[in-house]
């Protein structure tokens, strides 16, 4: 406890003191490793306005939620939020699907949890790859041994029912927000498409979810997974997850245990109270990031899903105007396919990304990003999601673009 | 913004008219799930004491890291928290392990990844199974299809050298802090053994980890990994793991991938710097838990192991006599096999231990749990970890028990 004081004090000469009573203690301990002096340290985080890909920023009522005292994972408080983070994300995804819960782990986490449960080995599985979200998914598909079709598309394009009619997978992965490219993929009669040839709709919608209109049983979308740190703007490490009845069924027929437990879904739908039995012990969930969640999903439910869609299509719209007005190139060319919570823009002749995101982090306090995957090097990311989604926003990462445009280039540097 | 503030206002009236207007509003929008109404009340957790086998209770100061603004994963005060993480971890370890990072996930998740990274199908692993934990790493293994022996002892007993001797297998799965039966596993010369008979040892020290004598490097440990809401008082969310140079070699000499991509120790390693490559992205990490981590971690360097472990020592021992003053008896008889941070005490004959737990629950605020697996409704288990390993708390348990002892015999009920 002293020692703790001192490490808050933040005064250079007790640190100093500190470590040379650690060092003396080390001397007549058993030690072989000792305290590592930069842990002595006070923690050093600067605020930063995050207009990347994600994650969002994290507003006050949130993070005050995320801070809350811890209670046990069975507690029937606990029980209590879990319910209603699941009907915030029946809310959020237009399901009325029971298997409905929450991941304990980032939306990477609930993509596994997704293929891991739908596919065993031999399964054959259609991955639509335009950007590195299909690249992922096929990756883990053939870990699992599963019979791995890739569809590919350029970076910057979407698929149509066309491109995948010809194909007869048991399911097939579609990422609705491609955030390495900025598309957004339509989403229209593919369900109906899949299901007329007996194939699962498995969407990953962790870029999109709040951003842009989907409806998981309308659209006949039989397995959906999203993130906590775009939209909903909570800290990364919970991940929403729904299951359609065909895809529960899809499970239930399995003639092997998915390799793992955690994220087993038959596990968890019992803990999450989704199968009508007695909920039983699992995992230690993370509770506070489930506080955080069930919080990102309140305020999502108090403004409204379809005020949400509009603030960030508006918001984007004027975004992009203000690029092509700067005289930049966006680089998904068709105004319906582009992302709302993400915009896309080409690194302009004679800058490199780099001086650019290095730039707006150091004058502007501001994130955005460059490319991923297959648009490194090509593109710009700026991210307007959830509580960063303002006018004001869009405004000052224009502005400090306009800024960077006229200080970066490379006959300058 | 209008719907929080009056959400947040905690005025029925206000909640009852925000539902009257999102009521209105479906009627005439394309939505066919309605904001849930339990979502729109402000959320609702009390404060208690947590002294079951955890999550124990988070200090203020762990709370307002964990709280702070978020950053990108990849910026590089978030790297430099990351390296923070790996030096704490390796002085709680006592390693120098340079494969040493946090996983993404509850305790549990880490060992998922130890098994997904050790194990291809077909390798033989000998688990022991003394309590819950066994069991569960013998069920992942078998998911991941690997010959596994279970070698049984019964729960509150340990493991001799003698009795794992007979095994010839490539890796052996033991529980340093068993906290389904309270029991402490000794592992002097089990290291040492193993490495005669070219077999990997893998320990859960989720339970003991700062709480109990540990030294990954001297104990020839190959694989250790523990969790975040137990001695080191962050929520649940990150686990520390470390992989020796024997264990990395085996990782190396893999002839096919781990099924998980998000916990391949490939991928992982590179994101936590250990690779000496040039950190890529590999997933979104619950960067406020590293935070919360980090601070855990900070405070055990500045208490020191040893002084952390002898305090969890003292208030056991304490914890141990006032339970046995009481005329109850402990479940684990031989002393040095006591867990300390986890103490087992048998429910004693014309209780029933639900009413114990929901008595001390609902009178004293405090929770104190049931069994776990084989030592269900068997046991009283009563955890005091890191901040709520004091003498005061060793009273005011002693004293709920008491009080309960008094109130919940099943003639008085």
């Amino acid at each position: 406890m002293l020692a703790a004081a001192q490490a808050a004090s933040n005064t250079p000469l007790l640190w100093a003191q500190l470590l040379g009573t650690a060092r003396r203690a080390m001397a007549t301990s058993l030690l072989h490793v000792a305290p590592p002096e930069e842990l002595l340290r006070p923690l050093a985080v600067p605020e930063r306005l995050l207009l990347g890909p994600g994650p969002s920023n994290v507003p006050g009522r949130i993070r005050a939620a995320g801070a809350r005292q811890l209670l046990g994972h069975m507690h029937p408080e606990v029980l209590q939020v879990m319910d209603e983070i699941k009907a915030g994300i029946r809310y959020a995804f237009q399901t009325q699907n029971r298997l409905t819960l929450a991941i304990s782990g980032s939306g990477h986490c609930a993509m596994e949890a997704a293929l891991f449960n739908l596919l065993e080995k031999g399964d054959t599985v259609l991955v639509a790859v335009n950007g590195i979200w299909g690249a992922r998914a096929a990756d883990i598909a053939r870990r699992l041994g599963a019979n791995v079709h890739e569809l590919l598309k350029a970076p910057g394009k979407y698929f149509t029912p066309q491109d995948i009619e010809q194909h007869k997978p048991l399911v097939l992965f579609i990422t609705h927000g491609e955030s390495s490219t900025g598309v957004l993929q339509p989403l229209e009669g593919l369900g109906e498409l899949c299901h007329r040839h007996g194939c699962l709709l498995l969407v990953d919608a962790v870029a999109s979810l709040g951003g842009a209109p989907i409806f998981m049983d309308q659209q006949e979308i039989d397995v959906l997974y999203s993130g906590s740190q775009k939209v909903l703007n909570a800290p990364p490490g919970s991940a929403p997850i729904s299951f359609s009845e065909r895809a529960r069924e899809k499970l239930l027929r399995r003639k092997t245990k998915p390799p793992s437990f955690y994220l087993d879904m038959g596990c968890l739908a019992n803990y999450w109270g989704c199968d009508g039995e007695p909920r039983r012990y699992h995992h230690t969930a993370p509770i506070n990031s489930f506080f955080s969640l069930r919080e990102g999903l309140a305020m999502l439910a108090e403004l409204g899903l379809e005020s949400s869609w509009e603030r960030h299509r508006a918001n984007c719209t004027q975004l992009c105007q203000g690029l092509l007005d700067m005289g930049l190139e966006l680089f998904v060319e068709e105004e319906k396919a582009r992302l709302p919570t993400i915009t896309t823009v080409r690194v302009p002749e004679g800058y490199d990304w780099k001086d650019i995101t290095a730039f707006l982090m150091d004058e502007h306090g501001m994130e955005i990003a460059g490319g991923l995957g297959p648009t490194v090097g090509k593109v710009l990311r700026i991210g307007l999601m959830g509580c960063n989604s303002t006018r004001g926003n869009v405004e000052r990462v224009l502005g400090a673009l306009r800024d960077a445009l006229q200080r970066c280039h490379r006959s300058r540097l």
